[in-house]
């Protein structure tokens, strides 16, 4: 690596994109601080009858919430829906009223499409749940509640907000797996500071060999849905300015496959411990017997984790990737978008994302 | 258009991909035999006071589906969920049970997925329904119902059953406007007719204009979105064999739009004339001032349709494109897949597919 490479990951430690420098630290105090806070609406919650949850976000603060829907689905009994804020208003629930509470995630606090979704949830009487950096923010001012994470860990904490609160309402229903979940997650801190530090290298040397590379496929099933829609379709696009595509794992024996007879493209495969591995694996053998150029994602290389906590491990691996693929192709300033931010995409009074 | 590219269409009109010959007398045929059947399911479905319906199915057998939950969603109380086949199995609902209904679609009736998902909802005594072509399939012999429509009408069939069980929900809770939209259902035969003839030529155009693409960006929303995600993902990836990417049209601003500032991809915007045309109209702007390869398909082309239609009448002008594209691109035998059904990615005893 020259020494201009170097200074430009120096500078990308203090880029808003680059969170894995924080993310053990900020991740310990969120889980600290902010514990009691979402176990405790997570029992009011139960003993308010809740009688819907709606998960709303948009990019990649939409499907750090889907985690939340995974959890609430597969313990409890509480029917729940995780939506893009447009389409969330556009359906326009019938089920939508004052016995529902609509978590909606946004960093900035005012994404025109979030912002939106929480004034129409609020006109159809429910309760409203603000995940943002800042509780000065335009949907903190008007949010009902607001979980407030100053950080720019934009994705874990979030992330685990839908895990503390998802796996709270499981206890409460009585699941005894949800507390080793738990657990586990406080285990998690301590492994990204080992991550920041064991990863940078391969991620370089991957990088270096995907660097002409102007399109990724990226799959991902169960617990890795939501990272491989991440990183497919706005991390890899929004950072690294390339084409990208995103599906379920299990999705590209479906059809996708096909174009493997003529194309080759980069294929990063995320593979978890979870009930999907058998047919993820299944997937990654045929594209790599097929001539697919591949990046494999493994949460089996990273010690014996809980399946479920899967997005929490591969997060930091991918990132570093993400930062060097960027550098190498000549975007040295991390924060900077061509489009987004400038009031095209979003629109609106105080609006300023996307 | 030569002789032999003549020839080539005219042989496709007998593959079992290209429904568009077919779709309306076999959609009149449907609606006719099957609406009484499908009105007592929904009215069953009352009475036993259904807690949670699961609609299921993989690639294009699931997107055909997810209108019905948008439909459920949109104007009924009953909880819903759309799950990919595999994703269904792999989460483990603790909802599903005794009182839930699970639906799933799949042409030969013998998708592994699907054949398992059956399996797994029966174990959890769920009461299931197939929708299949033939109830003499491996799942037509092992639901508790079998809907079976008889027709290579893959997509327009099963959607149609989403469609009339849906609104018949939403018709005994009450919603007046779910018969005004199963009245102009019943309107959508002859236009489809029409569509066969008239829209052959335009889509010999476009295709000629695109036909040295090897990537295609598919994007709608609402009504649109399932039929967006069945070109991106299944039609073109499959059946033209080049890369395909596919996400909600509101989703682009998050993320992927900063792939314009290197890339001028070929996109093709569904557009629907509900509620979420402002938005997608916004986007399809980006895209055009910035380079894209633009393929537009708009609802508002067709006449006074209700919006909620919208991917029964979008469905032949991109099957005519993917016809042409495909014969263009070499692949002359439409039903013929270089990996799908062969044992590959579909395993299992009298699994047949994918």
């Amino acid at each position: 690596m020259n020494d201009q490479l170097s200074n430009l990951v120096q500078k990308a430690k203090e880029s808003t994109l680059f969170t894995a420098p924080v993310l053990s630290s900020h991740l310990e105090r969120f889980l600290k601080e902010k514990r009691d806070l979402i176990r405790n609406l997570a029992r009011q919650a139960i003993e308010e009858k809740v009688e819907h949850i709606y998960w709303v976000g948009s990019g990649n603060s939409w499907v750090n919430l889907h985690s939340g829907k995974q959890i609430l689905d597969r313990y409890t009994t509480i029917p729940n829906d995780c939506f893009i804020s447009y389409d969330f208003i556009w359906r326009n629930p019938r089920r939508l009223g004052e016995k529902s509470w609509v978590f909606l995630a946004s960093f900035s606090g005012a994404t025109e499409d979030t912002v939106l979704a929480l004034r129409y949830a609020k006109m159809r009487q429910a309760r409203t749940i603000a995940i943002v950096n800042s509780a000065e923010s335009l949907m903190g001012r008007e949010a009902d509640v607001v979980i407030e994470y100053q950080s720019k860990a934009l994705y874990i904490l979030p992330l685990a907000f839908a895990y503390v609160f998802s796996l709270e309402i499981a206890r409460l229903q009585g699941v005894e797996e949800a507390d080793k979940v738990m657990q586990e997650l406080y285990n998690i801190p301590p492994l990204l500071h080992k991550q920041y530090i064991t990863e940078e290298q391969s991620a370089y040397q991957k990088a270096m060999m995907f660097k002409d590379e102007n399109l990724f496929y990226v799959l991902g099933s169960g617990p890795l849905y939501g990272l491989a829609y991440k990183f497919g379709l706005t991390v890899f696009m929004e950072n690294m300015r390339v084409n990208g595509s995103f599906m379920d794992a299990s999705e590209f024996r479906h059809g996708p496959v096909e174009m493997l007879w003529r194309e080759k493209p980069a294929m990063v495969f995320l593979i978890g411990t979870d009930e999907s591995r058998p047919i993820v694996e299944r997937v990654y053998q045929v594209a790599m017997t097929n001539g697919a150029k591949i990046l494999r994602y493994d949460l089996a290389d990273y010690g014996d984790i809980h399946p479920l906590l899967a997005p929490f491990v591969l997060m930091i691996p991918l990132q570093w990737f993400a930062v060097y693929s960027a550098l190498l192709r000549g975007i040295t300033d991390l924060d900077e978008r061509v489009f987004m931010g400038r009031g095209i995409l979003g629109q609106g009074n105080q609006i300023i994302w996307p």
